[in-house]
């Protein structure tokens, strides 16, 4: 299973001790070495990094630990491969441009016969599922709005192709088109909120604490969603399969509520 | 003016002595101040670098100094900037996805009119002539052919695009497809191969001299194209104005010749 994590803020916020956690999780505290990749929106700009290597050992992630890039949305992935090689094409997360807009996308899980899905004006680069249902999600959205539609309507859009690949298998998946991040939980995700009065908090994979109070004015708000917890000292609310939510500017909104029996599902392998 | 950087190899090559010399013009050797890019292909996938910080002075052009990404197809860029703002969406190489390739495109120059071309399936996330101008060539690439054409056609569509930019105003550029390096020359452009016997080379702007023959095989080929020369002791030739190149495997042909009254322009800011 790889592992997913987003990061919504209303401040341009350092993902580093958050991405430390993640990229351990890339080959050495979790089996997770088949390649990595974070995006950085700065307004509609985007700045990726993407590396085939175990994030745990590579060379670029130890660069990124000590380089400090701020932004208000942040998708990262480290990857199990299942389907598709080990290949820099095949690496998370996947970009595409539309309507004036760069959209970048993450997935883990394994979707049955996604392949056969029609794909418009979008086309894979690389041999995963992931980047084929990305393409086929672009491609139903360039069909439905000739221009970028308002909020609400391209939320709701959004959804409803997220639903339909849900019903395909396990789609857990974070997309940003650099106003709205949006995550939708197949199997497993869960969030938190950061805000006044921040308090500490310690990374479960390594000994490595925070106090955001020393880091933060008190009107930041930082909201984080991850395959799973991040951190061994935060109350992380996990969602449930289904669901689907919208952060933008650090205020999360569920967008569609799941089915409440199924929240914390078990981390199993193999997927994505 | 911007700089440009290009290189086509037949075996993944370290670029880092190259681009030491570009990234030193950007605001230290030249007054390219206003951001850098870099991208590198590995087969299908590619990684880019972008950072609107001088590049002399970038943290992140600094790591890449110290990291080695091994390529066949490089395109680079500093920035001195003339229309768009210095922000990360303005900041060169341009990305797209095509008949599912990564298209990557520089230019320096200055296009009038430019953003009147009406745009296709493609359309700028930034405010830059540049990239409108790259769009157009995207939308007009993907309305003539429904799927990836063979190479001898494409390099006469990519020619044709590019004759039209240059009518109307100056046009450097660089463009791949993951396959082919493009480049164009619209004032100043210049090139020269390595292969063996290697020899050594030292870089103009600064004191950093490499043997070749001790980094490379017999069999290996480096063609490299630039704004101007970047070592003293080698053999660059000037493109004329209007020339078309195709580098493949680090194989230069000339697919078009330009104007040959034109070569060796004098660097005049302003322009890009």
């Amino acid at each position: 299973m790889c592992e997913l994590l987003g990061m919504s803020a209303n401040v341009p916020t350092d993902i580093r001790f958050s991405f430390a956690a993640l990229a351990r999780r890339g080959g050495e505290t979790g089996p997770h070495a088949d390649g990595w990749g974070i995006s950085f929106y700065e307004n509609h700009g985007c700045r990726s990094f993407h590396d085939p290597e175990p994030s745990a050992r590579s060379e670029l992630a130890k660069l990124l630990r000590n380089y400090p890039i701020k932004s208000r949305i942040v998708i990262a992935h480290v990857r199990k491969a299942n389907r598709g090689r080990v290949s820099l094409e095949n690496t998370h997360p996947f970009s595409r441009e539309l309507w004036g807009r760069r959209w970048t996308f993450a997935h883990n899980g394994q979707l049955k016969g996604v392949k056969k899905l029609p794909l418009g004006g979008f086309a894979p680069i690389g041999s995963t599922d992931s980047e084929h249902a990305f393409c086929w999600m672009m491609g139903r959205l360039q069909a439905r709005f000739r221009t970028l539609p308002k909020p609400a309507l391209l939320d709701r859009a959004v959804a409803d192709l997220a639903a339909d690949l849900h019903g395909r298998g396990v789609f857990n998946m974070l997309l940003s088109d650099s106003r709205t991040l949006y995550a939708h939980c197949g199997k497993r995700l869960c969030y938190l909120t950061r805000r006044a009065p921040f308090g500490t908090a310690t990374l479960i994979d390594e000994d490595w604490r925070v106090d955001f109070a020393t880091e933060t004015t008190d009107r930041d708000v930082v909201s984080v969603v991850a395959t799973q917890a991040l951190t061994r000292d935060e109350s992380w609310t996990d969602l449930d399969r289904g669901a689907v939510l919208t952060l933008r500017d650090g205020a999360i909104r569920l967008l569609k509520p799941g089915n409440p029996a199924s929240a914390a599902v078990p981390l199993e392998p193999p997927a994505c």
